[in-house]
């Protein structure tokens, strides 16, 4: 390897909120929990800890950033979203640990290293995604075969398609009935760390946005990923101080939900920037940029979009 | 912090190993994933890719060592046994990078980042560990009391005790039933990062063991942290040129199943002495250390015993 080392002043991880849950009413049983292990009575009943989330943080020597830089993933995934490409590039976790920034990567709850909680604590079962899914709503391509040979890039597509069994590796199961725990857990890290920067893709705009409405003191910039959901345009003059990015990709008039959730992103934008606020809205084949899909982070240009918002912070004054 | 920086050649993380499966059978349905967001049809048919497992890898500057370091960790527990503490110290990952170690740090399969698997593609139901359970079992207290201030601790224990609640919220529900997708996987890391010391705790015993008896040329060292299970008797001999050490902690006299485990181990260890292997088997209490727990990397000495484990290795000539 070429690269440049990477010199921390700390790292680390520690898990935030959750609650004690009690199970109740179940009968006592036996596990042999390895082959070949020596069985164990195990009750079932008592306290369990659930809807904690996982964080791990990677502090560098030479700070630059000024806050520190929460990543916060999309829907199906987890913190690894950030961390090497599929394809075994630098992803924007170690992109913006080498520009500066305290970085502090997180797995939602009930996704990845949170772990998921009994039987009965949410409502719902936990939705899987498929190979094709992913593949067609991420709008990497139109349409789906389980021969690699023959799946098809949407044209021009810089999604690396080569390493897509690799993205489907870090498919992770999701509830859609814990979206109050996990802004629980995500207040709870705000409580930890600190005033931040939010980077936040897909379904984390629903966490990222009315966090910052609620305690806009606490988010000192917001850079949103293809937001799936906005926040409440009711509250929208309440990120009037809070600086927001909103960057686009390519590919969105093809999709069958995208055109909808970036209106509504649109609107959020056009509501915030309305009662005073300082929203850029990038719109990526607009600006030049053609071929991203909805996974930008992991696209082969992902480090000239890392480029782009780290400039985009600096503009703002968020960079030492 | 004073804590000397930390720098590192390379970070990162990738998935091995995983198989696809093809779903059938299931109705297309409709999933609003975020509350606001735009309904998605979902067919849940097709392929999934399930037992891949998630690696992440710290490789130091200053390498010492000369193989990788494969952490492995126990039941229903992920890689974040190995991270910073419950209570917030260092835990064994940055302590061996800073003794110069390439860390290779995993999630067994269906733990953690590693996800899990769709309904019945494993037989069986997930296990969740109650915060009693992993109290008991792990030789923390002797009975449990859901009021923080009336849990006792072993006498002499050095568990965090009053971190407890933050080892509760590593905790991850684990499956009985995938141990041949574990060993896999294992094994596709072992091919991907060539030969490897491997650092085992509980549960991987089972993993460890086995496979380093099916290639023993590619595993350097065996250091077996209270191994739940240990390898094929039968096949002893085939780790006469594998240096294992094997580390008990205090307390398994008072536990219900711990002397039983530990017993396999010590039959597991003298046959391969028998057969001419290089065992050490380290009692901590005997040799003078006493209060570990089962969790001894999180212990309030743990890095008292990292130094210990790096000796050894030292001494069998794996640090240059």
């Amino acid at each position: 390897m070429s690269k440049p080392s990477i010199t921390l002043r700390d790292m680390g991880s520690f898990h935030v909120g959750g609650r004690i849950v009690e199970i109740s009413g179940k009968p006592e049983t036996t596990v042999t929990f390895s082959a070949g292990g020596v069985p164990a009575r195990v009750d079932r009943n008592g306290a369990y800890l659930v809807e904690a989330m996982y964080v791990q943080y990677f502090l560098p020597e030479a700070r630059k950033g000024k806050y520190p830089l929460l990543m916060w993933h999309g829907g199906g995934l987890s913190g690894v979203t950030y961390e090497t490409t599929p394809d075994g590039r630098e992803g924007w976790l170690t992109l913006f640990l080498r520009k500066g920034w305290d970085i502090y990567n997180s797995d939602a709850v009930e996704r990845g290293r949170s772990g998921f909680a009994p039987p009965d604590v949410w409502p719902g079962e936990p939705h899987f995604v498929s190979m094709a899914d992913a593949f067609i709503r991420h709008r990497i391509g139109a349409t789906w075969s389980d021969d690699p040979a023959a799946r098809e890039p949407l044209p021009g597509n810089l999604f690396p398609l080569e390493a897509y069994d690799n993205f489907a590796r870090q498919f992770v199961p999701r509830w859609t009935t814990t979206d109050a725990a996990t802004v629980a857990a995500y207040n709870a890290l705000i409580d930890k760390v600190g005033p931040s920067v939010l980077l936040i893709h897909s379904q984390a705009g629903g966490f990222g946005f009315p966090i910052a409405q609620a305690r806009p003191q606490m988010v000192k910039a917001i850079v949103a990923i293809e937001p799936a959901v906005a926040g409440d345009m009711a509250q929208a003059a309440r990120l009037k101080d809070v600086p927001i990015l909103m960057l686009y990709g390519d590919f969105i008039g093809r999709s069958v939900r995208w055109p909808a959730m970036r209106q509504i992103g649109l609107a959020f934008a056009d509501a915030v920037t309305a009662a005073g606020g300082d929203v850029e809205v990038l719109d990526l084949p607009a600006a030049g940029m053609h071929g991203n899909s909805h996974m930008m982070m992991m696209d082969r240009n992902n480090a000239d979009i890392a480029d782009l918002i780290h400039d985009w912070l600096a503009r703002r004054g968020l960079v030492a």
